[in-house]
């Protein structure tokens, strides 16, 4: 979207569209905000934006992105050492971090396995969790997948691919989520939640 | 939204949440897809943002934001000298120039009056407009402000206060939007475009 000023303000606008969310209004949007707060915002991310890019790295260990290698996870000593949570993305790390229910230590696939993307277990970092599985120390490998067909796919292959370590396999629980109302969950959930009833 | 990642992490995602139309959680979704495309964007971005908040400035004849000063709009001389189109903001502006009908200048207030938030003319470029409205080439002023209460009000205002220049003062028209259908149209919109019909 044009917005015939400058080559600088074209540029910086071009790139704000291409953030996820954000489209050619929006975009225009937030550069007149970023304007308007030229020193409380818009110079501060610029500079923020840079120093994450050289600082925070992927963590050798669990795929998680720190600026420490290992990341503040994996090289926190009083987690649990016995368990390992297996996540699709970064993000999910901090999703179950956020819950604080978890003190177990993390890794991170980069994805799903998916025959339509054409993503295969060597564009995951499959091998690096068996190795780490292997680990005497480890008890329980959770896959903490996404309930949809990748990732139920994804949680099968590593399922198999585990079954020669010594370590107990997991899921997460499939129900009724918090707050959700029964009206409105799918034929799907209402089926698992129904079937993993709890005895009260 | 914590990150349990590292400070440069939270630091960048703070404020990437203070951007318009961002939350917590569009801005750990969009540092995610940042960390993804370092190279082809996070990289970029931050230079742009940077870059843009060196360069550009706001017009000192109009208003407008550009890395030029006057802005290229304003040192435009094939554009008509005989009107000025006055709007609130920049963004008014550039959706103006999109629409690639009008040929003239602009001039930006840089708000619009409020009796609520205090906003009185001395904090617009009020005096300004009456200045360049002054100008013995000028014939018309558009008050092309939003068909709000503010923004009629603060139309109201600079008619007066431009009364004593010899200019034409005009508003835009007011009427059914293009592709708007009679059935959603408020009730102010159709009396104004009952009143406003033209004959065929």
């Amino acid at each position: 979207m044009k917005t015939h000023g400058s080559g600088e303000l074209n540029r910086m606008i071009y790139l704000l569209s291409k953030l996820p969310g954000l489209g050619p209004r929006s975009s225009l949007r937030m550069a007149l905000q970023l304007f308007k707060q030229r020193d409380s915002l818009m110079r501060p991310l610029a500079k923020a934006i840079s120093e994450a890019a050289e600082a925070v790295v992927a963590c050798d260990v669990c795929g998680n992105l720190d600026s420490a290698n290992p990341c503040q996870i994996c090289s926190n000593e009083s987690r649990q050492i016995t368990t390992i949570c297996v996540v699709k993305e970064v993000g999910d790390v901090w999703a179950l971090e956020r819950s604080g229910v978890y003190k177990g230590y993390y890794h991170v696939l980069g994805g799903l396995l998916s025959a339509l993307d054409g993503i295969s277990p060597e564009d995951l970092r499959c091998e690096d969790l068996i190795k780490r599985a292997s680990n005497p120390d480890v008890s329980e490998v959770i896959l903490a997948m996404d309930a949809t067909i990748d990732g139920q796919t994804t949680a099968h292959y590593l399922s198999d691919a585990l079954s020669g370590s010594n370590v107990k396999i997991s899921r997460l629980a499939r129900g009724m989520p918090v707050g959700g109302e029964l009206e409105y969950l799918d034929d799907g959930t209402i089926a698992q939640a129904l079937n993993a009833r709890a005895s009260l």
